[in-house]
This record gives structure tokens, C-alpha cells and sequence, in this order.
């Protein structure tokens, strides 16, 4: 039960699509990434995710449309929801999601992690 | 589905202590408040309460001991875990609690909200 320094966290590692655990709280985990360059389209089927940009600016690709997302603003993908996120630069984001969230939600790629990390 | 700046949202209203709703997601509520003073010590006996500084900086009275949290820091005060949020000038709290979180906790006072505005 300590306090979490999100500037602090994000210090902490310099690789790109690798959540972090940062807190838990019903059931849900706080993590922070970091993005850049294009994910792989994927959803969560039984999920909501929520993206909230700590610094820099990424876009979301969804179905029909895009999202542009910069510091300040997050955006919640509701479950089932085809997304693919697209960061120019570098972009330090705090995701909020289910513990049982897998990141590459139904698609399984080299970047599928079965296992998070709690720094 | 659509993304919300933080900002903009805390703009739109000035008073203290009356959470507003804006985003829901996994029976979570994501919310946007401002605090000035001190608040009623109170608990919530199923639900972990996550605060996040956006602007500003409060302090969270726990038993024994008290937390400092400044912008960019959160602090996750577990179910039943007596707090007292305290701020001496004004603050800007984005809050995450499961849907069903009432803002005064187990004390009713003149501050409890029935039913909050989501905006």
C-alpha cells in the first residue's frame, strides 16, 4: 500500500509493448507501456480496455474510424472491439483492464505475453 | 466511445467533493473530481478506491499514517482501509471504483451522493 509515481514506473524499462503492473484494484490492474511504431489489430472478447496517454500521442485504429489520443486523454475500448494501436513516436500510456486481460487479446503473435511483470 | 480529455471534463464544473462521472468500463467507473479541505474519514467496505492526481496536490490520511501524493501519483486505498482525503488548496482527482462505490463510503453525511452526473 505504497504510493505509485507514474513518471517514476515508467523510468523503470525502455522496451516498447511490454505492460508493466502497477497497481490492482477489483480485480483490475493499473499497468504502464510504452508504444511505438504499429500493434497487431486484435481484441478482448470478454473485456473493456482503457488507454489514457501519460505523454506523447498515439492513435487508436478501430472499426471505420480513427482515434488520436494525446496527453490527458484516454479512451476506453469497449469489449469485442477490433483495435490496432499506432504510435509515430514514442507514447508512455497507463492502461486499465481485467487481471485475466491478455495483451494481445484473441491473436497470438511473437509479442504474447503470458505472464506481466509487477514493478 | 468516444475519447475524453480530462481537462475539458474539469472544466465544466467548479464545486468540491462531487464526483462526476466519465467512463465506465468492467463495472468500473472512471471520475473526475475536485477537492478543497477536509473530507469525512470514512471506508468502503467492498470496493478499492484508486486516486490519481492530475493537477494540484492532496494528502490521504490512512490509519497511522499519511500519504502525499502530487501530480502524476496515484494511491489505491484498499476495501475497508479508513481514509481521509485533505487538501489544502485545490485538486484534481481522477477517480476509479467499481460502479456501485458510494462517494461517503460507510458515513452518511450532508455529502453523500444518491446518484452521480455522468458528464
Amino acid at each position: 500500500m505504497e504510493k505509485i509515481n507514474i513518471a517514476e514506473k515508467m523510468s523503470l524499462f525502455d522496451d516498447h509493448w511490454v505492460p508493466r503492473i502497477v497497481g490492482e484494484l477489483n480485480g483490475q490492474f493499473v499497468k504502464v507501456v510504452k508504444l511505438k511504431g504499429a500493434y497487431d489489430r486484435h481484441h478482448h472478447a470478454g473485456e473493456d480496455e482503457m488507454f489514457l496517454v501519460v505523454k506523447g500521442r498515439f492513435r487508436l485504429e478501430l472499426p471505420g474510424r480513427t482515434v488520436e489520443l494525446e496527453e490527458g486523454e484516454f479512451f476506453i475500448v469497449p469489449r469485442g472491439i477490433e483495435h490496432r494501436p499506432v504510435a509515430e513516436e514514442e507514447v508512455q500510456v497507463l492502461l486499465f483492464e481485467p487481471a485475466s486481460t491478455l495483451n494481445t487479446g484473441n491473436v497470438r503473435t511473437e509479442r504474447t505475453l503470458e505472464r506481466l511483470e509487477w514493478i
